[in-house]
């Protein structure tokens, strides 16, 4: 039941089939222009400026290669030794920050601040870029008893309850000391293997470009990385004036308890004040109108759970509705507080420009509430489906959906079942050695995309030179044979 | 109704049916006879000559690697540094320009001509190349309050009304000093991020190997590519005699309002010249006997006009005859004003060999041109279905098509808002990394080439690790259970 | 009507029903021994050491990189420039060819002879690689009115007819004189662009390294590739002794008449002797088996030709057997042949082991036999079908194709025609610049690709902005509309 | 039957009904206990450290670019030449094994033990690295009458009858005398072209690098790859503390007959201790209950033989029901086998640390056991069916599966036969040139991917530009319209 047939209810009968028809359209008229709003106002959210931000700090950080030993081209995400990667932060990522001032020169002066870094031109560092890492305990895996008698050493996977606390090397200084995350006001981590904590020992990179030369110098012969070390974070914010936009950059480096080094990367641009486009006018009367709206919104719904009280819950739609509301009024006030927090931050790094700032927080805030409004959107897309509901052919579908769900139901049980037992196969019998059974959620989304056409055979027969073709055929077949039977018994067309 | 049906109106009533299919045949002799002469021409207009040259520009200039510092190889796509761009211009450009005379050599004599220039020995550069240059202004964008105390400069997104058109620099010719579009004579260019407008900054590349070097180092140390720098242009025309082929490279560097560099090209091969090639006697024939039939064509039209007016308006067929016969008289007159055009130009670049010579206007017409023809043709071969039209299958299809217009109709337009909804969620949650969701419309494209098959599931997880699968699972189900359903529901096949 | 029906025919009536069935089951047994005799022998003819054979000299020649100026690598296929050319000849080719010999060294011996040298250590080169050429002649393109005043010189696309045949350079050599391809002894070349004659301007290549090293650089400092040449061959065959193979190869290099280089190439590995294998006893006696089953096969078929006569030729599967006998025949009567050419080309390389020796011919004829063969064994299981026809669901199935057969070939048809159209479009709008639109065969087997899931839609959409999308979402829906309305209409399943 | 149906014999038949219900409850409360315990444990078996690993080996060894001479980067995949594969053992394999201690440097001390050898800093060796290396005898094959003037070494393909065993050089030690597979303790090795026998030269790796580079240096010298060597191995293994990961590495060269060289490599990574995790407590829990309920389960089974005798063979289920339980017992007698295998090969290690230890057996079995197991557990997910088949949908979907059985077996054929006409044809058509119809069986499952939309086209129109085109085209029409066929006629959906 919408809002505007709440009016209906105080008229007389005879009135009804006109009102009726009145509201009908009235409602839709709301709604589309609703639609409309939203969609000006999320689709101008993410534009072009910010992928192509993401995607020229990728170029520059990520796909740049750079020479290691013996003349041999590599790029990130090729590094697998320890020497590779001291190589990277020396020639890739130092020379990347540098570009725009000029990489070490002893006669010139080195007083910089890093107020005046840019990267690319055009990208103002927040701070200076930390490097970091995270470290296990030597008891942090037990040793078999077969081997106690010769190895006393055992470093096991990260876990955040095995983390090495204790100062080691010539402990003068942050890299050799650990620090909780609640000092670093860093979050948690994401990364391919493991989450990881937000402490760590770090090491802020200094504006001069000789003496962080000789900083890292000093932590790769110094043995910074050690056996224990589970993670090597790179991690800076980039601010970019001409757009608005925030970018926060990580390079990760995690090394495996079994030795070498697996990069990855995080590369969020943030558009976080929408407020200061060129283009507002327009802008800022669609976000006016969508206020004023979304308060009507907010008052109808209120009216009708008042009117329908329990009742209003059972209504797929009139949830549908309280989701967005609420979603809009959340991302109202995180607007709110997001632009009192940036310049917060700000402020702080306009104060002390040599300090590290943490943007974790807010890219995660950022992010979640990207999703919701995400979300928000295509819930007011398929709003359109409660208006077309009268359709006939819409009704007939629904008809045929209802006589053969039971059947549908039936099937999709064999088909789920046969499809999380492949799975499993698939994982067991591939897992060590192909890159797309590596987890059992790889697995699973793996043999979906073979139903799709989406597939590596060669590497399945690489893994597994008799099971592997045995398990692609029989896999191939059941899932068509099933798929088939099920559309078959499932649409009887009449 | 179709032309050879006009003169059956004069005839008796029982001489009729004889006549019908007489004329009928007549008419589809004509009809086959066109298709094979229209299809002769506009086969041998893009002969592989033109892929090739397109190809060998491409494999110079866009795909040859080149070193960086650190002996790193990169390729044009690669460029993302100011720096890398000049590197790309002196060790790729201007190499692949003078292969074929030789690098500066300061002993030799110095006073070179482009009229004796070659590109990969054959193709006759047309003029000097030119290294043209778009900025915007300084206040091109508004800078928020909280950084106001701090920035004072911003260089916002390429926008014409933008654009920087003082002189900068040292300030002593073309490179330092705006010129309109208008005295440039160069149209509007389509970029990756946005439409630029046809003036700029600009250098005639000199004959003279030492020379150009020396005007790009300038260029290069004079600070010529500022902050505020949105567009660099090289571009350049070769002419091919042997194949009378003229080829209109432009090397585009697009510098975004976030820094760095995205890098494009756009090589376009034209056959200007049709009246000229070797096996010109078969050609020539086809193309007088299609000037005659397209003037029989036209009078049978225009009585037909003429007897039915508006109702001729009515029939699909009779509005592609009309859109035929306008393509085929447009296309007459472009080719001889073409022709003229040519000719002029030409004149131009015999009497001022080093002063350079805008194709633009050619080539935009051209292509225009081309896409016309392409469309005529495809027209004709459609108008084969007019004839087949009684075929009982055909008669069977339409009346099914006809039954199930409505429900068609439904479902697809639950399909559509469901596409929509999704290319929209698509472009909010990962437009800001991934390069398929980049646009709304790119994200549209991508959507539809999942249903065929074609995507990567792998960049959609590393945008979202949350809600990209799920996005990607829910939506290959429902389109594909729509899809069943639609089909299901639409063919009862009886 | 099979051969041990013939002798039913003397027999009483009564004796008739067991006798068909005795005939039948020997027919069969008949059939499927020489379906196993037949799978085997042509089985064992391309084994996998002929794969092998082919994909270590591409790697050796055509996959292995190699530097051109400014410290670049390219490898074969991104040769565009002609020094590039002979920088591939000097370091790859060569290096290849005296791999096992060692380069040029001014202090050892220089009297090599052929007969020593080994390309991968295992394969005898049959006498000195060739490099040839073919030019065209000045004229052999008609310059424009226009253009005529100031250019003098064209050379247009290769054709037989233009080939230049007059001596040119030093003419101190083979190398600067033409040669016709009777006196060549070579066939004619199938390259990407064009056919080429079998004559040409060529170079043997000395044995002597320091020599052939002189030879090069004598060819590239006198300009041998000149403005009309338009193919550069680089041809040898090697032998291997230990699995008896030949491997022809021709690395080809085109200039269009657009300048540039397009390289390619054809290695074709033959296993020309096939009675001299280690496990030979088995494959004698299948080979004996055949030789005896296709006599008795002959003979059973001319009776029934005998008997028969024209009614012999409306059946199907008689065709099919007269086929397979008469490319059976074919094939021994060439064995035999090629067993006294090679025998004869061998003493020939014997006696003159400095001179070349061409066995194009005998690749060309070795290819054609290959795939009769291929095609008679494919005819031999098709055959099964003649035994299964009884089968009741393939009656069912025969009955459902004849009913449905027009509405087939009406959808076909109209399939058809609408596919020519989106060719002939594509061709047109995308030829110049998308590879796989390059010819119009090219375009007919990339849209049927398309509707198989394999497509590049970014290159269709960079080669045409505006039209491109339009082109692909129209052929896409088109096309799965009128193929799913072709299934729904012609199987109506009862 | 099932196991508790064995109690509800001896009760009377009016508590039947009541009974029925219980024990199949009870039974499938069992099952489902069972199924997940053993995908607890399974799924732990097979963790992502054992996948990265691999993967670091992978990137270190395989992946890792080198120079060879011209200062060409390639990567073990490339190797093509004798002189390449040397390169890489100086430049990329001993510096992976010696990364961590340092190459030679005559200055450090020498006497290392690989004790204290890791790779990647986490994976100590067990035992120096073996180089190996098979021959054939120089008349391993039969030259043909023509070529025996002239040629008198003949080395065929590899077969274990015509390996060389004679001692050869300078026979000064392991490299240059044979080793029987009883010697050396190998297994036999599965390459790309065939299956070796664990024989050969060997050498053992010295742990001092200097004296191993000297060691390679007079294998190089000396002509250790003759024209008779067939496979050149590097095999080494080793094992990571932290995980309990054993890792058998084998960097494998094949030289076919035909020169050249063919690289591949096997890295098996075995997790062979699974009681000492950190998370040891719950898994073992579940390893104590799955131990349990397999008595359990058996004891059902072996009274429900008893009771049916013969009959109880006749249910699949119960045959998946001893299958389940023999692959059980199987895997817990190996779990103890292997404990005390690997703690004997470890004190060999620890008394000889620089004796190789070759770890094939335990490899191949616990492969072998991996594959049982996880087929135990594929099967126990199947048996979910079991339970589920009283199922209304269940029931009629086997009844439309019985009655369209004989359809569908008829279809089958006739598919089946086309697929293999096609798969020879391509065979012998493309067998030589295309990689994926190298060999029959490679055939086979292209065109099973062709079907499924993964092919690639350009490579069979390379191979063979008029047949493979038809080819394709005739394939895929003949497929699809068989399978369409298939199903319309086999679904007759009522």
């Amino acid at each position: 039941m919408s809002f505007l047939q709440l009016f209906r209810k105080t008229k007389s009968n005879k009135q009804y089939d006109e009102l009726t028809i009145k509201s009908t359209l009235l409602e839709l008229l709301f709604f589309i222009v609703f639609l409309a709003v939203i969609s000006i106002i999320t689709l101008d959210m993410s534009g072009t400026s910010m992928f192509y931000m993401s995607s020229m700090i990728k170029k520059l950080f990520i796909e740049r290669p750079f020479e290691v030993d013996n003349d041999v081209e590599i790029t990130f995400g090729d590094i697998c030794l320890i020497d590779d990667y001291w190589v990277y932060v020396n020639n890739v990522f130092l020379s990347g920050i540098y570009a725009d001032v000029g990489r070490c020169d002893k006669d010139a002066r080195t007083n910089m601040e890093y107020q005046k870094f840019t990267v690319l031109k055009e990208n103002l560092l927040m701070g200076p870029p930390r490097l970091k890492q995270l470290k296990v305990r030597n008891d942090s895996c037990i040793i078999d008893e077969i081997f106690k008698r010769n190895f006393r050493e055992c470093y096991g996977s990260y876990q955040h309850s095995l983390e090495d606390t204790l100062p080691f090397g010539p402990n003068n200084g942050t890299p050799w000391t650990y620090h909780t995350s609640e000092e670093l006001k860093d979050m948690f981590l994401y990364g391919n293997l493991h989450i990881y904590a937000g402490g760590g020992y770090y090491l802020d990179i200094s504006a001069d470009s000789c003496k962080s030369e000789s900083q890292i110098k000093e932590l790769q012969d110094g043995g910074w990385i050690t056996r224990g070390t589970r993670l090597v974070l790179l991690e800076f914010s980039l601010f970019n004036t001409n757009q608005n936009l925030f970018c926060i950059v990580k390079l990760i480096a995690e090394i495996p308890a079994t030795g070498g080094i697996k990069t990855s990367f995080s590369i969020r641009t943030l558009k976080l004040l929408t407020f200061v486009n060129s283009q507002n006018y327009f802008l800022m009367i669609c976000e006016i109108t969508f206020l004023i709206m979304v308060c009507w919104y907010t008052m109808v719904e209120i009216l009708e759970l008042y009117s329908e009280s329990w009742s209003y819950f059972k209504s797929v739609w009139n949830i549908v509705d309280m989701l967005i509301i609420l979603i809009s009024f959340g991302s109202f006030a995180f607007s709110v507080y997001r632009l009192k927090y940036i310049e917060h931050k700000f402020d702080e790094y306009m104060k002390f420009p040599n300090k590290y700032i943490s943007l974790d927080v807010l890219a995660f805030c950022e992010e979640q509430y990207n999703n919701f409004i995400a979300i928000c959107v295509f819930l007011v897309w398929i709003k359109i489906f409660k208006y077309v509901s009268f359709n006939k052919t819409m009704q007939q579908f629904c008809t045929t959906l209802k006589r053969c769900a039971t059947d549908l139901l039936g099937f999709g049980f064999m088909f789920f079942v046969a499809f999380i037992a492949y799975a499993q196969l698939g994982y067991i019998l591939f897992g060590t050695e192909n890159e797309n059974f590596r987890t059992f959620r790889d697995s699973l989304f793996t043999l979906l995309r073979t139903i799709l056409g989406d597939f590596d055979y060669l590497a399945i027969e690489q893994a597994n030179r008799i099971l592997g073709p045995i398990f692609f055929i029989t896999y191939i077949f059941i899932m068509f044979f099933v798929l088939l039977a099920s559309v078959a018994t499932n649409f009887p067309i009449e």
